[in-house]
């Protein structure tokens, strides 16, 4: 087997533009409640979102070469998408590479485990997704995976999915869904705007949303 | 047994804005060390602040129905005050909510749970105190309790109870405490202000605080 | 046993000043990956940093009386280190003690524990790294230990250490170690100034790194 | 609102007898995967099983004057079911409490915290099941809620509830699908048995359970 | 500082066995709930006990030296005691010390933290109290403090200090306390004997334990 | 790619059959400290032990067809390894699968989640090692993946490798280190005989294991 796969298929870079547009927990419910990863993963700093292809990673515990070459197999507009085995333990991730990532186009990392140099990678404004913040280093000796599928935040990630992640949570969209997502978010998001508006104008949410029948058919 | 009780007692809104200029640990601590929620339970954003009579809602875990129409059982000030066992793994609660709740003048949310959308609800400033962000979808179907007494964050929780809320954490006042708790937080916060002005004279805190004695009695 | 400790040795202050310039990460990593806290210790606001000698305070729990009196023990440039047993449920540092110690010049306080008033000391800027806010108060009653070797966030720390803390965690560098802390820290921040340099050219960070080839031998 | 409500209906005691011949998983499963509590709730001892009508509990975190109250309230075949807010850090429960449990023919405690004197109790072989044991007593000063709605173990629980508890875990039943239950869980018990008859003449449980098909058309 | 402490002052072995009749929970209840460990900390194997004087230690996360050395300081009779900072990743003790530990007439181990070779260790019957099992090994490196106050399942233990762990859980008994530590374990004990003859007789525990009163005087 | 691989390589059976005599935290030990899975790991009942070439099973959340297809794909002597994602909300596998698995001749199951029926396994004795029961069942309508590498219980595993699992714990080694485990494994039992009969002479630990001089370098 290949540990590591260097082509994979991607969706279309207007597509994820357009994706982008919306958040991650409009898209999660608009795709009929899938993809979302754990309550644990959260961006670095505020108002952090990006939008892009998977780069799947499974690195070694306490070991982050594996996610040194991953920035050498992803391109522009890429997700690296790392599965650190939930660990707290331990930071692979910081400064350098957010500036590597940076430098290269990379849209955003997203790792079940802790990044180092906050301060700066908050500084630069490079989109991370993380459990937290952690100093402690790692070594750099053995290769995991990369673009095998892996579980991240609990969600399955195949290499070439879109990944969109903002402060609330991170969401996993297969690469042959995203017209779909695109067509039932912005019909969400619509839906949702004529709401506010009737709120606006004084109608109850339950009558808006169509509940006050089903509590009087339970007897509410 | 009625699921839903519409009519509760609250207490005196000039009494609930007057108790909202105290901070929540202040108010915990001239109480008597009661009422205090757990440390997992969190603003959305910095600087949230709610004070105001409890709704309380017992909602079944996935199932969001209850909170929306407890939305509709609320009233101007009220804050609704929500048990979802200390679920992490959904997000009950988001923007077109949080704009029902705004347009309503409900005074905030107090959830053992977890919210979406956190980044509109920033936005808009509706004050939220929850354990986390999370985008997974709940169903509409089943109603629990409105009203009822509840557990919430550790603490148990009557309709009517005034609920502080501020960075540090959630305090709940039971309604015949509220001149007590005012009173006495007053008084701890003038006390404070004695403190302050002693420390900037050099004086030491622990003699400040008389445990100097108490120290010397122990032998130190 | 003496259980309070009056005096220690410092590290020299002028050096103290010096390392305060290098992140926590970069020092952890520069004497050798050591000294590590865990992850769970977090900055109370952000930008917060402080660096100094430790002052080393073994509490009882539920009791603060011998944090009171540490900041009796302690003195300017000094950080507080307490050893509060991991506890979430209680919050024994609050807003006077801070305005107390920022009076002494005491540089900061790191406890694995909670603090309340959270709002009131970002305000004023006292650097607290903590694991959370609590605002369930303390009684003030037993002494326990000053100035004795503790266990803080899984690291062990003596009296007189030098304390690191910032936005990614905290690190403690032995009083013999700080110079070379200081040298190594050096080297590494020129090291990586160097590769950023390299990477503005469009190098690779693997080449950098000098990591290609390991990956060549290991067959990649 | 009365805090204490002594008068509840129950089950048909035969047909509770009926149902703990199920294991807890069946009756989850054939009631259509409800009433399950969390994975934390674990028998005491090995081989504890129970099933009754659930008398229910809130009581304040750190005071078991409820409990004792509810021992008065509970009659022959009854289970005290306990929301105590998930507490690991007390034992509102011990041996003379189980005694008295056993002598008034209570059928068993379910519990969402720890209970003490464990070594007694398994020996006397009452049936409880919780979260933990914890030495640390509570006070007797306060008292919650007997009879009303609580949530346990992440389950809902009304009185009168049956409640099926063995060494899987703990399901709720509503009084009135106890039938329902029965019947179902009867089918599926049989169902299981032919499968394990299928399964012995070397039949594939792919095949037993029909999923073969599914994954011919899923294209494995 | 030396960090190793060879003698320390022991209670009467005579009484200490005494001690040992009662269970950990009676013997905490009695002293005015005090010097309980938490509830994570439980025996290796179904019936283990021990009672006998501290010996303390606190090791270097991932290095058991310490513990080797300990084993040389404690004579018969002593129970060591570890902190081993809550760490469940790693197993310091196994086989060849408790054999070591049995051979000397050591009474037992309690350390929060996670031990190897359970099965050996059950089938030998060393009394172990720990907070689960792991088989990653340590270094024998570097030397922690042997007989210094530390801290253990968050209660503070002093060297010397009697401890008394069973099935319920752990207790610390201060030196000058056993005295007064057996004489209230054995009133408790004998008044929950009278207590059960009063149950036997049909008598109600909330009359028994003269809470009906309180009760009544509460309104109920 | 092929979601389900059928043929992997697997280690020759009499090996297996010879390492299994050791226990896991030797074997951990003898290959120099790798490949063991996280503490929470733990044998259903009490003396379950099993040795085997590991199936790899990845599976969707809530979804147990590729459990099923996974009894489908292993062979006599195999160990399943299931990647749950650490959950503990579910019970994906029960007595059923565990009748058809031990039938089938499979050697055991190791899954980073929860089983139910856990009774009927115990009575049965088909090793199950495994972080909890959950009676909550799963859905049966996607395939994950099988015999692709996996992570469990923080332990990378590829198809094939051979998995010991014990009281203690569970460990991994690869393929071709198998001879090489046997016999490090041999001689760290030997190795430990000899000690064991040096400290039935008197002998110190210390001093068997060549410590006392490393003290003595140290000062002590």
């Amino acid at each position: 087997m290949e540990q590591i796969i260097y082509d994979i298929e991607r969706a279309d870079p207007q597509k994820i533009e357009e994706l982008k547009k919306y958040g991650s927990a409009t898209v999660h419910e608009a795709i009929g409640r899938k993809g979302a990863m754990y309550a644990r993963m959260n961006p670095l700093g505020p108002g952090m979102k990006c939008c892009g292809s998977a780069i799947t990673v499974k690195m070694q515990a306490g070991d982050n070469l594996t996610l040194l070459k991953a920035l050498d197999v992803a391109k522009v507009g890429d997700v690296l998408v790392v599965d650190n085995g939930n660990l707290e333990d331990e930071g692979p991730w910081g400064e350098i590479m957010s500036i590597a990532a940076q430098l290269k186009g990379i849209a955003g990392l997203v790792i079940d485990g802790c990044v180092r140099d906050s301060g700066e990678i908050k500084e630069m404004g490079f989109p991370v997704f993380c459990v937290g913040t952690c100093i402690i280093g790692t070594v750099k000796e053995s290769v995991g995976l990369i673009n095998h599928p892996i579980t991240c935040g609990r969600a399955m990630v195949n290499p070439g999915d879109v990944i969109l992640a903002d402060e609330d949570g991170v969401v996993v969209v297969s690469r042959d869904e995203i017209d779909y997502a695109i067509e039932l978010s912005q019909k969400r998001t619509e839906k949702e705007k004529r709401q506010v508006e009737r709120l606006k104008t004084g109608e109850s949410l339950l009558h808006i949303a169509n509940l006050d029948q089903l509590l009087t058919q339970k007897g509410f």
